[in-house]
């Protein structure tokens, strides 16, 4: 039993068409089927929306049983932590009591993480990909400024917007700035270059760049799908995950790993980067431990975890097989 | 007699104290003064604000003489060539024929480049700092979605916003990300770590991160002193910026500068990142030219050449001397 954990924006389609009106199939298809990294042929996988988040589990746009609305600011804060114990409950609900891994990449590597210090005894091993124990302040600072853009949109309105206009453009900001922080100079400057777009020069301000044409593109895709609230506290739970809290240090949080590690991260990777992934590395190796670690040559920045499968699927697969032959002899 | 070219959100100002109420000196002190780099015992400096700024010369926020009121979003689009011809009036008013230097950094280096490639009779010898011949689509993307925050912001009003509410939001998480780009992720880290403050936790989504209350506090100082349709117009000028316009290729661009140069680029810098430096700099040596060119180790991102002053002042004045003999030999 395998359990995958999503990032910030993505949900528990992992892989395959659900339905025929599915235009693309999940997010992780090309690491999970049969044959394939995570082989299920071999192997069950398991992965379920996080806490907070829009697209199933409990998160501020669903109704509060009390008030018969949304909860909206009124959901409480949480953490990493809490997102894991509710994977933790639907386990237990499906009376699975150990899992052979859990991996998932950005905010699902901060769950791969917790799931090992929170529940040693039940995590075999762990993938965590493009990830960190602790976000920089610059991705912290990237999370304010989208948080900020949203919270400044007039139809965001204290949180309270689920009978009333949506606040589109902040959000759709917000999900600009994300992009830019997913891709790197590098990939920008190969995928768009300075080439404008003649049919954007309409009004004086308006598109004209590739680049911009994309960030709103994305911007304003994203608008019908997300949650506005849910970002906020998605990120909120992202800049306060610290796989050390309440340790007197870093290494000591690190210690708190047991689990069996393979680690990737890629090196054009600036929001959750190699050194951000290497400190959480070299903390827990400082125990004597053996810790699988590969920076992987890329130059798709954070996106690289979504994009680069051929670099890094063998990985996986090849890690799986040892650590199953570990458990089964 | 030296030309200095003011940033983004510079001005005029580049040196000393104007009146007893300037709580700083100029923006760039250390460097413009007797015996300093730009050394007012043996050199003339000259700086004017910047054509469609807030801080003197004419910009959107200008009255219109035809109506009354600002220009707003009447005022023409403007370009770095429109600014160095306005800068170029200015001096054929002062009666003044050659420059010894033009220097600046950032948008103020952009100037500097168009100086020599519009006007290389009357520039000797030009130092761009922190800056490049064409700003990359990631430098793009952040102008983009800068101007999106304050667009969206609701008393931007299409830009009429001189008689009501200013664009404060807006403008304020315009210069939030603008900040984010001029540090890097190494200061921000040596500076704020992960440090949180206390009382700052009143609100559930309040400031918490240091990070945050400092991103805070510069785009809330902001908004009192800089015109948000100049913050538009200005950052527009940069994105379009390409010191080969109207060129066959970025080598013949380059081409087009003659004078004596000395280059200057930081390696934490990754808004004008050394690479784009340098790639200018290439350009220019395929003709066979010297061309001075030094990247600096720094931590302080795009801000250093506000800095790092030990570290290049004397880069500036050595220069300056060897320019000086040649042309009084």
């Amino acid at each position: 039993m395998i359990l995958i954990t999503h990032a910030l924006t993505g949900d528990s389609h992992c892989t395959g068409y659900y339905s025929d009106d599915d235009e693309n199939p999940g997010w992780w298809e090309p690491l999970i089927g049969p044959g394939k990294a995570f082989d299920t042929n071999k192997y069950f996988i398991i992965c379920s929306n996080c806490l907070g988040g829009c697209q199933g589990t409990t998160g501020p746009a669903s109704i509060d049983p009390e008030t018969g609305k949304p909860y909206a600011l009124s959901f409480p804060v949480i953490t990493i932590r809490d997102m894991v114990n509710t994977q933790r409950t639907l386990l237990d609900h499906l009376g699975i009591d150990k899992l052979l891994a859990v991996s998932g990449g950005s905010m699902g590597g901060m769950n791969v993480l917790e799931w090992a210090v929170s529940y040693p005894e039940k995590v075999r091993s762990i993938i965590p990909i493009s990830t960190c124990g602790r976000l920089s302040p610059q991705g912290i600072a990237f999370s304010e400024v989208e948080r900020q853009a949203i919270i400044s949109d007039p139809n965001w309105n204290g949180g309270n917007y689920y009978d009333s206009d949506l606040p589109a453009n902040g959000l759709a900001i917000a999900r600009m700035i994300g992009h830019i922080t997913y891709l790197s100079s590098e990939s920008m400057l190969k995928k768009f270059g300075r080439r404008t777009r003649k049919d954007d020069e309409v009004s004086r301000f308006g598109k004209r760049f590739e680049i911009e044409s994309y960030l709103h593109y994305q911007g304003d895709k994203f608008v019908s799908r997300f949650d506005a609230n849910s970002y906020i506290y998605l990120t909120k739970a992202m800049d306060f995950y610290d796989v050390a809290e309440n340790c007197e240090s870093f290494d000591e949080g690190a210690a708190q790993i047991k689990s069996k590690a393979l680690f990737i991260s890629f090196r054009s990777d600036w929001l959750f980067s190699p050194r951000e992934t290497a400190e959480l590395v070299d903390a827990m190796r400082k125990t004597g431990r053996e810790i699988d670690y590969h920076e992987i040559e890329s130059e798709y920045g954070h996106d690289a975890f979504l994009v680069e499968y051929p670099k890094y699927s063998y990985l996986i697969s090849r890690f799986l097989e040892r650590v199953s032959r570990y458990y089964n002899s």
